[in-house]
Parts: C-alpha cells; sequence; structure tokens
C-alpha cells in the first residue's frame, strides 16, 4: 500500500467535501446523476477511440499499481549488484547464472555476464529493453494525461448544453439561477477528474517510471563494470553516482 | 472493423445526445444550420489553407483507416521473423528472396538480406525508409491537431458573430435569452468536433503509427540480426527486447 | 497560383460575412475602423519591434510565395537525379558540370561532384546549406506564428478599453448593448486575423519548408550515391525511401 | 541570506497588502479560512499525490535553500582550479589526494586524478554524477511547478463550488454580491500561490541548478585540462569560455 | 539607434492612446497609479525571487542593448574572414596575431590560429565559448518571458482584489460600473506590459542572439577553413552556406 498516494487522494476528496458542506448542510445539490455520466463516460469513450484497445487496459492496470507499495529501490539495487560483484569474484563470472533474480531484466544481464558475452552486446540488448520500457510506460502516462484533458472538455460541453438549453426558454427568470447551478456542475466535476485524480495519476506514473529506469541503469552499468573488473571498488564507484553525495556510504572493503 | 474506435465514438456522441434529451425533450434548439456551416466550412477551409492539398487529402484517408482493423501485430512479426531465420538457417540467405512478404518494407529487407548487403547498408536504407515514413504519418497527424484547433476558434468566432449582433440592437430584452443560447451553439459545435472527434483521431493515428515503426523496427534489427548469425535463439533474444518481460515465452529450439 | 490556399483564404472569410448576412442584414455594425487600426497597426508594430527589419520583411515576402505554385516536386527531382546518373554513367562525374540546373543548390552539387571532391566534403557542405536554409524559413515561420499571437492580444486590448470606458460612464443603460457590441469587436478582428489568415500562412510556410528540405536531401543523397557508383539501379534505391512504397515505380533499366 | 529571494517575496506580498488597504481600509473581507484550507490543502494532497513522498520532501528542502545564500560561484571555482593546478605542477597530480575540497564532487575528481585514472573514465564518472544530479534536481523544480498548476485549479474549485451554492438558492438577491465575493476568494488564494510563491521558488531553482551545474563542468573540464597539461595557463584558457568574454582577466604568469 | 524597435514600441503605444482617446476625450480614467504600482511593483519582485540579482540587471542592461544599433552582420564578418585568409596567405597564419579584431572571440580565434594550435582544440575552445554565450542569452531572454507572464497575473490579482471588494458591499449600485472599470485597469495594465514590452524584448533577445551566433559560427568555421587550406575560395565555399543562394556574390579570384 502505497501509503503517500491513499493519503494524497482521500485527503483531496475530503477536502472538496468539507468545503461543500462549510457552505451549505445540502450536499444534494452536488449531485447531478446525469452531469456524472456524460463527464465520465464521455471522458472514458474519448479515451477508447484515441488509443488502442490493449493500450487503455495497461493505463488501468498501472493506476492500480500507483496504490501499492513501490518495490523499487536503487540503494537496496546497487547493494544487491555489489552482492553479486562479490560472488563474480569469488566464483567467477559463470557463478552469476546460478543466482536467482526477481527482476526478469537482473536475470537476463547475469545470463549474458555468465555467457561471457560481448559487452557492446550487452549494453545494446539492456539498452533495447530499457528504450522499450521507456516507451510503453510512456503510452500509459499519455492515457492519464489524455484523460486530464478531456474530463474538463466534457464538462465545459455539459456546462454549455445547459447553458444554451436555459438561455433558450427564459419564460421562468426565477428557475435561472437553479438551472446555471445545475449547468456548472459538469465543469465542476471535470474540474475534480482532472485535478484530483487523472492528473496526479500521470504524476505518479511518471515519478515511478524514472525510478524503474534508474533501477534498470543500475543493474546495466554495474553488470558491465563487473565484467569489466571483478574490483569490487571499482563496481561501487561507478554505481554510487546514482545517489546523491551526502547519502553514498563509505564501502568497507572486507571480504 | 476497429471496435473500440467505433465504440469510442459512438458513445461520445451518444452521451451528449442523451444529456440534450435529458434536460429537454426538444432536440430542435441544438440544430443551427448556418452555425454548423461556419464551423465545419471554416475548419475545413483553415485546413486547406494551412496544409498541401495532397496531405490534407492522405489526412482523410488516414482517418478511413482509424476505423478499420488494425493489421500490425509485433508479437506475429517476430514469429514471421523467426520463421524465416529458420528458413536462411535451413537453406540460406539466398532463400529469402524466394519468400512472399505482405509488407513491401519486410521485401525489401529480404531482398537486401538474400543479395548479401552489407550490414550498414541494409541497416541506413530501412532506417531512412522508416524516419520517411514517421514524417509523412506526423503531417497526417498535424492535419486533425490542427483541425482540433480551428473547429473551437471557429465556433468562438460564430459566437462572437452572434453576440455583437445581439448587443447591437438590445430593443427586445425578452430576445436576449434565445439569442444567446444561439450564439453559443457555434462554440458548442466547435468543441464536440475538436473533442469527440479531431483529438482522438489525432491520438488513434498516433498510436497506429507508434505501432507500425516498431513492427518495421523488428524487421529491421532482425533482418540484421539473421545475417549475422542464423541461430535462431540469438535472433529471438535481439527481438524479444520489442515485448514486455512477462509476455516472452521461452522458445523451444526444434527445428 | 497554388489554388488550395486562395480557395482556403477565400471561403474562410466568405463564410465569416456570410454567418453575419444571416443573422442580420445590416453587415456595418461590424465595421469599426479604429477597433481595425488598433489591431492590425498594433500587430504590425509588435511585430517590426519582436524581429529583425530585414526578417519581418523577408516574412512578408514569403507570404506571397504561399499563393504561387509549389515548384518543389520530390518525384521529380528522383527524376531529374536519376537522369543526371545516366549522364555520370555515360560521360563521367566531369561532365556533371556542364548540366545547366535550375535550383543554385543542385548546381553546387554537381559542380562538386564534377570536381570529384571528398564524399564527406560535399556531405558537410551540402547539409550546412539545408541547416542554414531551416533555420531562415524558422525565422519566417516565427514572425507569422507571433503575429498570430499579438493580433488576438491587441483585439483583447481594445475590448478592454471599449469595456473600461462603458463601465466608468453608466449613466444611460441603453447604450450598454451597443456600447459592449463595439467593445467586442477589436476581439473578433484579433480572433479572425490570427485563425483565418496568421496562423494558416504559418502553417504552409512549415509545409512548403518539409516539402523544400526534402527535394534538397535527395539532392544532396542522390550526388552521394551517384559519385559512390553510377549504377542506376543503386541510385534508384537509395532515393526512392523518399516516397512511400505504393509510389515507388519499378525502374526500367534501359539505357 | 539570499537577500534578493526575500526582498522579492515580501514585497510581492507587501504589494498586494497595500492594494487590498486602499481600495478599503477592511482587510478581514479577504481573510476566509476554509477557503485558504482547500486551495493550500487541495493543492498539498495532489502534490503527496503525483510525487513520491520522499520527493516531495526533498522539494520543500530545497525551497528553504532558496533563501540561503549562494555558495556557488563559477569565477571563484576557476580560481580554485589553478590554485590547484599550481599545486600539481610543483608537486605533481598524486599531491592533489592531500588537498581538502569543500565540494565532495571536486574531491572526487581530485581523488581520481591523483590515481591517475584514465581521462575518458573521470571524464564519464564526473558527466555521470552532473546527469544523476540534473535529473534530482529537475524532479524538485517540478515539485513546485505542479504545485503552482494544483493551486489555481483548486482556486477555481473552490469558486465553483461557491458559485453553484449561491445560484442554486437565489431566494435573498441582497446576498449574491458578497456570496460572489467570497466564492472568488479561493480564486484569488490560487493565483496568489501561483505567481508569488510556487512559480518563483521553480524558476530560482531552476536558475541554482544551471549555476550549479555550471560550477560542476569547470571542475570537470578543470580536472581533465590539468592532467592533460600542467601548463597554467593551458588550464586557464579551457576554463575561460565559462565566463563573459568582458570578465575574464589577463591572467599573471608568475608561480 | 535601432529604428524598428523604437518605431515598434512607440507605434504600439500611440496606437492604444489614440484608441483611448477616439472612445472618449477623457485619459484620466485610464490612470491608476495603485493600479500601475501593483502591476508593475508585483512584476518586479516576482522577477527579482525568480532569478539570481545579477542575471535581472544582466537582463536590464540586455533590454538597453536592444535599441541600439545592431553591430553584427553576417555578411560583414565573412568579408572580414577572407580578408584574414588573403592576409594568412600572403604572410602566413603567424601574422594572424598582428592583427586586431573588435570581437574578443575574432581575436581569441586568430591567437589559437596564430599558435598553430590543432584544428579539435580550437573548434572545441570556439564551441565552448559559443555554448556559453548561447546559455547567459537564454537566461537573459527567460527573464523577459516570464515577465511577460508574471505582469498579467499581477493584473488579474488587481481585478479579483477589486472584484472583491466591489461585490462584498454592493449597497450602492450606481458604483458598480465605475468600480469594476478601476477593477479592471490592472488587466489592461498586465496586458500591455506583457504584449507591448515585455513580449516584443524577449523576441528581439532572441533574434539578436540568432544573429550573434551566427557571426560566430562565421568566425569558428572561417578560421578553421583558412588553417586547412589558404585556398582563398575554399574559405568563400566554406562561409557562403551562411547566406542565402541569391545574395552569394560571385567571388573575384584576384589578390
Amino acid at each position: 500500500m502505497d501509503f503517500t498516494s491513499f493519503v494524497g487522494i482521500i485527503s483531496g476528496l475530503a477536502l472538496i467535501v468539507s468545503a461543500i458542506l462549510y457552505g451549505s448542510s445540502d450536499i444534494s445539490i452536488f449531485v447531478n446523476v446525469p452531469g456524472i455520466m456524460i463527464v465520465i463516460g464521455g471522458t472514458i469513450a474519448a479515451t477508447l477511440f484515441t488509443f488502442q484497445f490493449k493500450d487503455t487496459m495497461a493505463a488501468f492496470r498501472a493506476a492500480a499499481i500507483v496504490f501499492t507499495q513501490d518495490k523499487q529501490n536503487p540503494q537496496q539495487m546497487i547493494a544487491t549488484m555489489l552482492q553479486l560483484t562479490r560472488v563474480a569474484r569469488r566464483e567467477g563470472l559463470m557463478a552469476l547464472s546460478r543466482e536467482k533474480a526477481d527482476s526478469p531484466f537482473l536475470q537476463r544481464a547475469l545470463n549474458m555476464a555468465s555467457d561471457a558475452s560481448d559487452e557492446d552486446y550487452i549494453r545494446h540488448t539492456l539498452q533495447a529493453d530499457i528504450d522499450s520500457l521507456k516507451m510503453r510506460h510512456y503510452v500509459v502516462q499519455d492515457v492519464f494525461k489524455k484523460m486530464g484533458m478531456y474530463a474538463p472538455a466534457f464538462g465545459m460541453l455539459g456546462t454549455l448544453i445547459g447553458l444554451i438549453q436555459m438561455l433558450s426558454q427564459l419564460n421562468n427568470p426565477e428557475a435561472i439561477g437553479p438551472a446555471m447551478a445545475v449547468a456548472l456542475l459538469t465543469t465542476f466535476y471535470g474540474s475534480i477528474l482532472s485535478t484530483v485524480i487523472f492528473q496526479p495519476i500521470a504524476g505518479k506514473l511518471k515519478a515511478r517510471t524514472i525510478l524503474e529506469i534508474q533501477t534498470l541503469e543500475i543493474i546495466r552499468d554495474g553488470t558491465i563494470a563487473m565484467m569489466g573488473s571483478n574490483n569490487y571498488l571499482a563496481v561501487y564507484e561507478r554505481l554510487s553516482s546514482y545517489v546523491p553525495a551526502h547519502q553514498r556510504k563509505p564501502v568497507g572493503l572486507r571480504d
């Protein structure tokens, strides 16, 4: 459970509800089922039209991941790579293929290292994997960015419909206020969806991608470094650029 | 028939129509032929002015393609390339020129491979084809992006015309409401065209391009890999970066 | 005469005029000379301030070109390059300097080829010419993009002036409507100029640049290809990447 | 204490307060606690949702730094590098490891230089450090850019809530004005936060990053220059590109 | 004196003043000292907060330069480089160090050429100077772009303050109009500052930078060309890419 994401969305929505309740105890005037339908339905319809069906599905799956605890941790991956360097040093690169890795990317890197593949080949193959992952994640973020754009657009369409209907039958001046209130509701729904939900999800997915790419780059650089030299310190030096200077710990040369 | 595109556009328009019908049973107040003409006509006029005539036509043809089933499938292209690797292994690279390919790009790649052309030459020629295709597709997407920009702009021009006419002859206060309703209609038309039609088409064309480029890159990399080594597994390793790790299937080494 | 540009601008303006006439037979309420002056004059003033004088003049000359028939035609340039390859094959590269080319760029390329200049030298010199042309065209497009931004900004300034004057002397409520109508006119002028004229011109200039660059790239690549090999087919293969696969014609090897 | 940042924010807020006091001596109408809560709380909630918790914290720490005096000074770093060149010239590169540097980056560079590491290795390692710092700073700036976007969005949500409540109960026409004033307050808060606080902080952080990167590049280039040649003047020439021509002082060749 | 910049800003402001006078002979309703103070003061405060103090000062100095005649002239610099080529041809590269150049950049290039420095070294050093200049100019343009963004933002803040004060004390309906007029004045000031002053200055600074960079690139390429070959024509060919084909004059080979 990613606690901050959870706190973020819940407190965002809670603040809006309490602002409504503070102004008036009647929350029902903010509920308009057809308005909710046109904004949510329209956003989904335009999104399905815009993207490949499988990309949209991948995006919704990714959105669920946003609320799970993040498993990527560059510091820990550096420790893992150093541990593997020790193995390579004691038992040779061949021994790396016997190590079990959680990440298929790390497994692939270890397999290639134990096969004594060419350094250039390893670099290009792992880079191709990273580029391909960047591309897929880009599409997923794009789905939520576009939803954050479609939601207010459908909100405005709903408001225009309400305004046009109200203005075309001005026979009852007393009804103007409430009719405009209803018309504004879809703009309100569209803004909430965009500001409180879609844009933050797109942002979080981007932050996650940056972290995941960094972890993969540590694996790529670590694998290449441990092939070029099984010097523990050299591998550490190479990987320590990935953490800020004040977080780099002096590495004991024991083992 | 691309089912999702079809569902997307139909349900988007249906939601807007039902929102109109929900508010009032009279849909006729949303129909204004001169308003429709200025928004659609103006958008087409500005688009014709902005682009080369043949680019505009290419864009409209591409829009039709959006509703057809997509033929590009990276997974299947990987299978095809592996199948061709088996042919090359059994019968030599020369045999590749006898294979019939649906895609002119694949045909060209096979011809060059069977001619035993230089690897660099093949890479540059195929890359030039890919770059040229990217460029042409970019122009086509740009047509719809610009239409998605011109439509609301002409909608606003229509609304300004209506407002100015209404305000300049305020002798009948009762007519203000209906006149403003009519003036707002062009803004409404422009927003619908942009949000429900032009922007999603531009997005879908972009998604299709990404997929097509990926397929071409698989052909490019696969051809080069099978020339460098007719090892089935090496070609598979090279191409598997194009699919997410969890979709990569272990490859049997039969054959 | 570029027929589409002409049709685009005329029909765009005609649609707006007919929308005005449809709403009221009195077109005079849309004519406000001081308003036209502040929008057009302000746009010109800000543009002169923003750009070098010679860049602004170059932009206006380029705008005139937009309405002339485009002479660039990639397909025809490929044919020309193939024709020159035949000459080079029969009579040697030296013969190329005797050919007369319409384009100074092609002339320069032929001169360098007949001088048997180094391939790298030719590539870099022609690329420098292309980069320099891209740069100059970029500035010209930028003039119209900025005009498309300044026009609505001055339109809004005019409307603000009108609104402030009207609001500060509300002694005659009957005059409010007509005064607001007049105030809105400058916003209307600014939007028309931007949407119907400046933005399409900027777009068309960009489309022309893309086409011109492509033609120059065909000359560059063709010249280098014909120097490396006077094989007719090899030059054709190299240049055919510039046209979509379905437009490539099989080339007879006669001659 | 960074005096300009301090003057900037204080005078910005003071101007707004005096504009309020000038219009009316009653500042209390601009204070609305629930409104302040929804704008500030909502912005924080959406930011927590958008970014990793540690990135948000890093951003707030960085914001505090904005008000401290900047320690980076390219001119002084050039002097330091020249001083170190003199040390290297007199005592050899080995002596560099005995120098104490404030900056961990400079310390690392000196260590590598005194180890007589390969020039390429030094360049790549230091560049990796610079890239990694750019990346971390980019995320921190992004936090404030997004806050500068969320604040007005929550401001608008608050205004929409107020408008909808006011319009739905129009029974007391006299209350319309004050109710709208209250509704507009959240838009006002959101604009102040964005314009006077978040956007300038994002800008200042970017300016600081540019300066810090420049200092690191001086260290990188200086270290490499002093390894290639312990000629004082050559190192100076290399580093002087980092300062404008009119600030370059002729360097005495004493020592 | 740069005549066009001067004409641009004067005629832009004159048009706005005449539009005001045309609508009403009373220009005093457009003068509101507290409003001017909040817009100008706020813009300056936010700019000081956003940038380093020395960058803001550098920007204001650069703005003054905008009104001076531009000294950069690519055509003339090409002539200068050709003249220097003649000197190098007659008297040798050593003689170049005796030439006096106005530009410190040209002086530096000549010094390096007469020292017979390595071509790569000259290219990299001059490129580093160009990159560093680009960077400093970028910051200066950015100051005016941000001011063009802050001015309307403070204008809107001023208008919000006015609206909120007016709406909260609606006891005198007759005062509504004039109060709104005053509230709109700050939006008017912000728009003028942005459209007529800050954005054009940012644009002009960018145009100047492009021209200056081009001049420096002519020096860089000319210096390298004259070192590789003291053939007058070869240097001319190399530099002529910087001017459009129709402005290239055939070069007499006299001398």
